[in-house]
């Protein structure tokens, strides 16, 4: 197979804060040692875009260069040196991240809390170095991961959000058949998070939150019980109902409040695991003295971690997993600027938007 | 809830080697604190009651006493002092090992290893005290487990048989959504091997043995690839080919020979584990030059362990296990000779046979 | 070897708050089945002692008899029935708690963590039963151990504070050799977590408090480094310096303030664990943004678990841990209220207080 | 600091089997990127630079140019592109395997189980490229160590023998402060375990072999018992009889034979782990039927891993590890014939023999 590489491309180009447009003749990236050039075909809009665009970001490539987008799929069409492991018209998924390989985590296999952020070869595609909002990009095999052949190119933009969630679900032990859990917080996270303990057998799957729409999409992707805590008086009480008194074997904590932090913690059982699988805009009021007197340990993850893209494409080609009530809405390259805005303000119910910089 | 319990019951007893009659006037056991008196609705065959008809066992009962029989399910008709985790009427069904809780081992939660086998509290129910081929039973609700609503009695004696393949997932590590795994020897543990790595998302389950029929229903019950190494010239070079040379992330090996565990040993990825889940009847010629050449760990596990029976009895009631190629007769306790016959001469295709104490 | 056990005993007795006293006539305790009675030789004052006299605490035995002490060490008198564990004459220390043995938690080895906390065969010496303040008292064999023949009985009553460290330690992961860790607040805790670390091989053990003499204990048992947070302008700086900017691989919180938690999470290397080996009165205003952004895990203990206490009395016995600037002061039985007094206010550089019930 | 560099070095270098000489026109090599280049003051022989000399080694360079040596440490005189890490001066030791980084294994940090053995980055110094025994050497950062200062270039040489052995430990769970352990083998493997083991607190250590002046040697590096399995009826049970009859919570294989993997294996408590750190020469007749039954599991390493040789030197620095009874001789460059005769004939009872290639 042979693809033929222009020059130039269509590419999103952040100008400023706020300020992005879409440019026809951004040059077209080589692929260094050890890379893949892919042609992409999809690129999902994630809420650390929202932040790069209106605040910008550390170790980010200057305005007026940089092209965003760090979920992104699409066809190998050329190969970087010593490259044998894809070969031309592989299509691809990425995992945004790819360690320096040479401090003392990456070593270890800890690759997402990378020592050298943003430099020594680490990378973080769209957002230290040019992403997928652009007809090509390149990437480090190490974070590239081949798409099974029953699953599109706009599911496969899915593959980090999944992936975070299995790496959630691998931090907190990962063998969780027959245990019940608690998610708290029904966005893209929380209910992948909702999939992936029901994709490795969860019996009880509680998701609590203030959305009944979101709730619903719950409940169809595979929670067994749903707690809007607007609506109920007390929603550790109804934890604690379903449970039978003894909480959550594992809770997995993913809206980001100080509410939500107290409501997973008290719901975790005695000595066992709760999981931050959220960013905190700020520091939590955080019930540490319960945690203690309970043995409750605390785990944190961010990004995917040890292959869990890798997990979490197999476990779409498997049919475990749904994107229908998840990705809500596709929109061609030219169009990010409307993408952009109905995932900014969910409009028409929007979860996950994906653009297409090929325009199909 | 309340049952009327006899003074004597139907048992089957073992008065020698080979010589095992079913009496009517057993004494119904009592419950000790602790423990619960359970109607016994089904009783499993397994190859451990062969070696102790034929063989005896250390510890056991002596003979013209002792009645076998340790994958039991029943109904719970009395309750021993202190107990309140169950109530009468609850449909149960048990875990035959309970650990003596105060060796080095049971404290830390290694009750399949407890360094007090037969004494002090340490029960092997069917093995070291009576077990479950009667119409009553008494277990340590340390090792019984209530039975989801939609599961049998007559499924619900599968718990130990899946429990051990839960255990082996669990030793190995227990998160392989999307991993390779091998299993050798489609026997009833094997096959649960199957079922087990499927249901928490195993993409490509490769099972090898020597009978077509018996890997015909590892197919049914998840298997993706089959090998029968009879019919290959190279088991191994069909492993590679199928992992593109690379290996099995998991393997598990359940056929108790030299050759299954050579070929698992090297069907294991460098680096990663093999899991014995067989008893073997002498020493193995083991290729542990290959293994540690490839850094290839080595686990072993005999029994349930850690609550892997609650996790089993979960699966069941999720659907993600099925038992009707695995649980292939039942027969009333009258006919235990007859069963005993189909299930040690695999008479029908007989794999799991179930005796029904209660007639039914 | 043989002891004439009298019928009573000289014991603390609590009447209500803050009001205790020594009587003379107390029955001495039965051991019961898998328990000794031990002739106490020293038992500790805890932090937890002061809480029991000021507040009292759940499910304590009633006002009017209740003997406190949870930290004991003797010689055992006498077995309770199924005991070959010991025999008459040997010295023992004892861990507080012993599990139910019968819950999820305790059957999978998390005794520290046991659902039934105060019922069912759950014990806490001197919290939820009779204690060590006496000439007498009787324990479950699952928690006394045998102390080596060069340990004190004076120095064995620190097997329960060591064995926290040690749980700590394990909870983190347990090989640290090589590493540096951060330990904050020097009290009996800390400076034991500081013996801990240097026991199993770490290199760099840095240790933050407010008070000079007890920095200089650190030093004195084994803190490579000490830091004055009252002193230096910027402690975290002073972390970041001692460890190029990396921070630590392990640490350990044992001050219980909020600005100590947040100096423990932000000295902690990315990927890396944080452990709370400390009670916290309140919730705690925690950096949880900061955690998740560099992945890290924070775990907790509560008491000793694992069978840390063994590990103890054995490092104890390899001459490894000191205790002459650890355990300050004994007095015999009679002059509780003087030790007490010595405890509470830090008399005359109190740290560990240690009463000896035979007076000796 | 600056260092003259020249253009030529003198090298040993293989020429064919069993054919080795001193050269003095070998190029001085050059630091790719993420190198540096060495000047190397010392470097061990090791048992695989014996098999290299008489039977080659798969993806070794070519005979006529090939250096061996994987036991080195020196002077960084030049650092390649990228570098920061170290700096012209240091004083550097090395270990010899560096992960290609790209594997899945590498990934995962398992960097010596990788993938891609002598390609694509991976390198093997002193197998599958240059090593040691030379004036000037290259390594790639990733497995290079900055010697502490009060640790002695010959003694650093040390670190992978010692690295090796604390893999092993933390393979086998790394926390093992008051257990006892069982070493067989009285090798540098062994006498390296039978220190590390001591240095991170063990109790018992007890050491088994043939030959009384190693196990001396043992005894002097912290053993606390030794048996030598030749004058002793029945070693198992004299291991029985120092554990009172449990056996040893970790066990480390350490001999290579199928009777000291036997040993090894029988003396492994109930439930716990055995470790073999040596190569074996052939399959071995391994009694698996009592690794099941009992539940031990058998773990393997090769090479040091998970950045253990950074332990090593730390544990030296710290004066918990000493070298004087392990490396036996050094001899300059020139004589490493003679080196080499020590070495493999034990003369004068050489263990470790360290080569000088500045002469000094």
């Amino acid at each position: 197979m042979n693809f033929e590489i222009p020059e130039k491309m269509k590419a999103l180009v952040l100008f400023g804060p706020n300020d992005f447009r879409v440019v026809n003749d951004k040059p077209v990236p080589k692929p260094g040692p050890g890379e893949v050039l892919v042609k992409v075909e999809a690129c999902g809009i994630c809420g650390t875009d929202v932040k790069i665009i209106t605040k910008g970001m550390p170790k980010m490539p200057p305005y007026g260069q940089f092209t965003q987008g760090h979920e992104w799929a699409g066809t190998v069409v050329a190969l970087g040196e010593t490259v044998d492991e894809f070969k031309i018209g592989d299509r691809v998924a990425i995992e945004a991240h790819k360690g320096c390989g040479r401090c003392q985590n990456c070593i270890e296999g800890m690759y997402t809390s990378c020592l050298n952020y943003g430099q020594k070869g680490q990378i973080a595609s769209g957002m230290t170095r040019d992403g997928g909002f652009a007809e090509y990009a390149v990437h480090h095999i190490n974070s590239v991961y081949k798409i099974p052949d029953n699953v599109s190119f706009v599911d496969a933009t899915y593959v980090t959000t999944l992936g975070c969630a299995l790496w959630a679900l691998d931090m907190s032990g990962g063998f969780i058949a027959g245990d019940t859990v608690l998610i708290t917080g029904p966005g893209p996270i929380g209910l992948s998070m909702v999939q992936a303990c029901k994709a490795v057998g969860a019996e009880k799957i509680i998701l609590t939150g203030t959305k009944n729409d979101r709730l619903a999409i719950g409940r169809e992707v595979g929670a067994t019980h749903t707690i809007n805590v607007n609506e109920v008086e007390d929603p550790l009480a109804e934890v604690m109902k379903i449970t039978e008194g003894r909480g959550c074997e594992r809770t997995y904590e993913c809206a980001g409040t100080d509410e939500a932090f107290d409501l997973c913690l008290r719901s975790t059982m005695r000595g066992h695991v709760m999981t931050c699988v959220s960013f905190y805009k700020k520091p939590v009021t955080a019930a540490l003295d319960y945690a203690v007197l309970n043995g409750i340990n605390i785990m944190t993850v961010r990004g995917e971690g040890r292959n869990n893209c890798k997990r979490a494409l197999s476990l779409m080609s498997q049919g475990r997993i749904q994107t229908k009530n998840i990705i809500t809405h596709t929109f061609p390259l030219d169009d990010f600027a409307t993408a952009y805005d109905y995932f900014v303000n969910r409009r028409d119910g929007a979860m996950k938007v994906v653009v297409l910089p090929q325009g199909k």
